[in-house]
Order: structure tokens, then C-alpha cells, then sequence
């Protein structure tokens, strides 16, 4: 047992509190990581807010962190004491009928229960006053020490910078992975993209990645406008200056609606104005967004009759092992602006900081230090 | 102006009515049509009864025809006197942004008019006692004569039976390009296929065509499971036999879900079911089928998170002026064995009888000789 300052979710709905847990070694096939630094994600507030339908408590957060290995179980092959590591809450075991497919992945290999706050044994690796507290996404890095498996550890280069690159372990990942390799955007298409947090922004760079004509950036928020701007955004909307649906204004922007459209928010009716603000024929909507539990999306089947395409993503469509390596060195050389990103940095003591400045719209990441 | 006889939806919900109207000759870019037979399909079914929002009356119903050119109005080039041909719902003007963006099949070039029952000029060329009678879908293959634009008609060999490729103009062409162009299914694919009517069997070949290793057939009726084997059905699925949801049932049969779904009945729930069977990572679902007014689909959007794609097909993506040859000689060859489809033939005055046929599930297609 190793002493870890952690900041815990003791019950939805309440601050994260700053309190020392006890973390146990790494079992087998395990990997004990000692963690730099982790961004604060709209998912970590999801959840803690209890409207997760998965979310547990009490629980460590947190889901977009970078570390380094500072032990390893039994059986560990691929990592060793030293090796920088960004945790991946999609693993990538490379063995399993998801990971063989070559179409997707969704790596189920610790998803049952990666699911249930717990370790593949079905146990939890932290404690507090000798009760247990659940792991979060496989991840929990608002912790100091954390333990993974081995298939849940991206390796990358040392001289990646942790509190930058932490945040390939998400949104920025999700969102130019959602472009790039779910919605496979291509030169010239023209591209609509609902919100504009961490995520949405990410969808920007992966559209001017791929070399996209139009990238409209939607927001209510104005204020969102000048940065989409800088990352490539080439028209802007706010929904609130329009009497009609935003599907319709969009529609009419770009002569019959755009080739592709991400929603990045996680409302169910921005989903559905994604959709529909697609081009008859051959428009491909992508949700990233997760919505509320028990909430559905709908429209008239004829939308879809009519070549329009409806699809999600989940990390990007990236397979955390094999491609995240190539996202650090992208972000190393500047293709992937992380220091956009990061408008907020603060000790882990300040973690619930992060979460206001979230909720007021003012920051697009903050960063935690640990 | 010729005489034609003609089977005349003077209003919904009532028998058609056989009685003699007047055509008026082809204008400028308009061909005139001896039709030599018609399939009656489930749409025609689905206007007549008046839960077609488009539907208008009175109107020339019949969108599944073969005929001969009787004379070609000015400026018509590709087509003369004496072709065989097979009219297009949907036309291919080849240079439309549709036709020439290489995504859909979904020519625009008539579409305003065609869904207002009138000619590209903006009249009819029926009349009945003097008054105009509609055109429906472009087609009205249930009148001897009849009159398209040149870019709504396929030319087909003259050796080709028309009262058996007639069918190619709708159902069975919808079905199997579903399957070959809209899905993409690849040899070895699971697929499901809801609804075992002309279109589900057509897609039934489709996958045959295509060397799915799966293929289940579902169906309340199953009367309709023989002719399904006879096509390539491997399993055979009445929901009515489960007391659980048909998409659980599927997914536990399958081991987590079919790769492909189609669904053939134009009933929201199944297109809902027909998603959620589909295999988690990169199971895709295509609605084929028509809904009526006002209906919409729903699910939760995890389904599409988690890498279901949700899309739909109309006339299977088939451009018709190109496509339809090639499948005029599949079937020639037997590899689209049209002559399992036609389960009743009858005059043009027993057109009433073809649709009590389709009602009473009794009837695969009717094939309407002039």
C-alpha cells in the first residue's frame, strides 16, 4: 500500500475533496502509475453531477491524465519502471474480436468491469479509512498514483511534454479522431460543428487537418467564436440570433446543407439538428456528445431514405496503443495546438476551480498539476 | 391527344377505376410509353390508402412498369421509337450536383415537379372528361400509355421479357442495390433482414449475391420463410414466437449482433429494432421501407456512440439510366430470379385483385399485363 493525494467524489452532486487514499500495488497484468498531470473533461462534471447513469460513488475522477510507470505486476511486458504513459479509458488489448476486426475501436477486453468502478479481478485498487472507492473510467488521474492495466496505458516519448499531452487522453483526441477516422472527412467537404468546448474545438483542427472548405463553428456562446476562429473555423453561428431551427439557417448557408457535422455538446436535439442540417444524398452526422441517461434521439426516417447518414464516435475512433503515439508527435510539432487548449492550470488542491470555471464557460481546459 | 386505357385512383381509400383517358402528346424532352406490364408494389398500396403525405388525386398510380417508346418528343437523343424501356422514379439526368457527385443516386433534376404529380413544364399529360389527372411518381405505369422525361427512363435489351423486368423498376432493384451499394455488405458479413416482402426477398438475394455467411429472415408471417430459403435465407425469426424484444433475440443468436440490418416493412419500431440488433463497434442498419406521415425514429444515441451507423436507401442507390442494364442481365441469366417474385399475374381490369393479394400477404408481386 502506497499514501496517494487524491481528490474524491464521496457523492454526486457535492465538491471533490482533497484527502490522502491508500492505493494497493499492481496485481497481475497491472500497472502502477504516478500521475503528472490531467485535464478536467465535461465527462468527469457528468458524472459527478449523478446524472451518469454508470456513475458510482464514492469514486476517483478523471480520464485525461499523462504519468509515468512507477511499478508493474506480474506478467507486464510492453511497459517498464520509467516508460511515460497516457491512460486510455479505451483499452486496446489487441486480442479481442473488437480489436481483430479492423472496424472499430470499442476494445471490450475491460469494459465489464471498467464499467463497475473496478478492476479486471473485480476488485478496487483504492481505499480511504479502509473502505473501498471505485476506479473511474479506468482511469481516476485525479489521483497521484493510479493503477491500470497494462492494456489501458498508451506508451509515448519522454520528451512529450505530460501536462500538455495529457490531453490526448480525450477531448482533443475524440475531436479530431471523430473527423479524421470516424466521419473520414476529405479535402474540400464542407463541415458543421454543434459546440465549441474542448471537444468541438478539437473537431475544428481535425477539419482543417483534413483540409475541409467550410468549417462552420455553432455556438450560443459568442465568446467561443474567436478562438474556433484561430483553429481554423470559417463561418460562425450562434442558434440565439436566428428565429428559425439552426438546421434550417444552415441548410440555407451552404445550398442544400454540409457534407459532414459533429455534434459535441450532448443534446439530443442538437443531435438531431446535425442530422438534418446534412446534405440530401450523401450528408454524414457524427454524434460525440453524451447525452443524459434515458434520453433518445428522433426524426423522420425519410432523412436518413434520403442519403443522409447517421453516426457516433467514442475516443475518436482511436486505438489508444497503436495511434495515440502518433497525436503526441503531432502535438509536438504543432499540428495539434494543445496550448490553445489549456487556458487554465492549477494544483490539485484548486481541482474544484476547474470545475467552476467548466460551468461558467470560461475555460476551455484547465489542467491539474499534480 | 391518343386514348389509353388506364387504372385511375379518382380518391383515396376507393378501388381504382378502369377507364379510358386521354394522353397528350410528349413535349419538348418527354418520351411517350406503350406500357407492356406493371408490378403492383406495396407503395402504390401505401398512396391509395391516402397515409402518403405526397399523395395527390385523381392520379395514375404504378411505378414498376416495362414498355415500349411509341414516339420521343423534341430534343430527345438517347432514345427512339421502338426501345424497350423501363421507367425511373427516380431519373438520372447526369448532370445534376446529385448525379455528378459520385454519392448518390438521388437525381434532383425532376423532383419538384414529379412530387407534385405534374410534368417538368408544370402540367399533366392525362386528362379525363377534360379535367387533368395526375402522374405518380413520375411513372403512372398503370395507364396503356404513358409519358416521361427522357432522363426518367432506362433502356433495356430487347430481348428482355418485359412483364418479368418490369419488376426492376421498383422492388426487387430497391432490395438487392440496398444490400450491393447503399450497405456494402462483404462476403462472409452476418446480416438481418426485417420484413419478407418484395423488397425484403430482394435483399435476401442481395446477400446471396454478396456471400453473406448469415442471413436471417424476419417475418410475422411465416408463410413468407419457404420462398425466403428458397432465396438464400440461412435462419428464419418470428417475433411473435419470443416473448422478448426481436432485436435481444438477434443479438443473443449472433453473438452480439449481425453486421448488417435491413429493414424492408416501413414500420418505425422495426427500424428502431433493425439498429439495435446490429453489432456494437460496427453493426449498420438501412431502412428500405416507408413510413408513414408524420412518424419518426428514435433510439438512445448510444447505440451510434458505440458504432452502430444508422442510413437509408432509395431505389438501393441504383442510378437507373446506367445501373438498371446490368441487372436487366442478371436476372436474364438467373442470377435475380424475378419468376420467384411473380406469384399472380391478371389484366389491367383486375388490377383490384393485385391489391386485396398484397393485403391479405398472399402475393409476393402481381404483374399487371396490359
Amino acid at each position: 500500500m502506497i499514501k496517494s493525494r487524491a481528490a474524491v467524489a464521496f457523492e454526486a452532486g457535492k465538491p471533490l475533496e482533497i484527502v490522502e487514499v491508500d492505493v494497493a500495488p499492481p496485481q497481475r497484468g497491472e500497472v502502477l502509475v504516478r500521475i503528472v498531470a490531467s485535464g478536467v473533461c465535461h465527462t468527469d462534471a457528468f458524472t459527478l453531477s449523478g446524472e451518469d447513469p454508470e456513475g458510482i460513488f464514492p469514486a476517483i475522477l478523471g480520464h485525461e491524465g499523462g504519468g509515468i510507470v512507477e511499478a508493474v505486476g506480474e506478467g507486464v511486458t510492453e511497459l517498464a519502471v520509467g516508460d511515460h504513459v497516457i491512460p486510455l479509458y479505451t483499452a486496446e488489448c489487441r486480442v479481442c474480436k473488437f480489436c481483430t476486426s479492423g472496424k472499430t475501436n470499442l476494445c471490450q477486453s475491460v469494459r465489464a468491469t471498467q464499467g463497475k468502478g473496478v478492476m479486471p479481478d473485480g476488485t478496487s485498487r483504492f481505499s480511504y479509512q479502509g473502505k473501498p472507492i471505485y476506479h473511474y473510467m479506468g482511469c481516476s488521474t485525479f489521483s497521484e498514483y493510479t493503477v491500470l492495466p497494462e492494456v489501458s496505458l498508451a506508451k509515448i516519448p519522454k520528451d512529450a511534454p505530460l501536462e500538455k499531452v495529457c490531453l490526448l487522453g480525450c477531448g482533443v483526441t475524440t475531436g479530431i479522431g471523430a473527423v479524421l477516422n470516424t466521419a473520414k472527412v476529405e479535402e474540400g467537404a464542407t463541415v458543421a460543428i454543434f459546440g465549441l468546448g474542448g471537444i468541438g474545438l478539437a473537431a475544428i483542427i481535425g477539419a482543417t487537418m483534413a483540409k475541409a472548405s467550410r468549417i462552420i463553428a455553432i455556438d450560443i456562446n459568442p465568446d467561443k467564436f474567436a478562438i474556433a476562429k484561430e483553429l481554423g473555423a470559417t463561418e460562425f453561428v450562434n442558434p440565439k440570433e436566428h428565429d428559425k431551427p439552426i438546421q434550417e439557417v444552415i441548410v440555407e448557408m451552404t445550398d442544400g446543407g454540409v457534407d459532414y457535422s459533429f455534434e459535441c455538446v450532448g443534446n439530443v436535439q442538437l443531435m438531431r439538428a446535425a442530422l438534418e442540417c446534412c446534405h440530401k444524398g450523401w450528408g454524414e452526422s457524427t454524434i460525440i456528445g453524451v447525452a443524459g441517461a434515458g434520453q433518445e434521439i428522433s426524426t423522420r426516417p425519410f432523412q436518413l431514405v434520403t442519403g443522409r447518414v447517421w453516426r457516433g464516435s467514442a475516443f475518436g475512433g482511436v486505438k489508444g496503443r497503436t495511434e495515440l503515439p502518433g497525436y503526441v508527435e503531432k502535438a509536438q510539432t504543432g499540428e495539434i495546438p494543445l496550448d490553445t487548449f489549456i487556458t487554465h492550470t492549477m494544483g490539485l488542491e484548486d481541482i474544484n476551480k476547474a470545475f467552476e470555471l467548466m460551468h461558467e464557460g470560461k475555460s476551455i481546459r484547465s489542467v491539474v498539476h499534480f
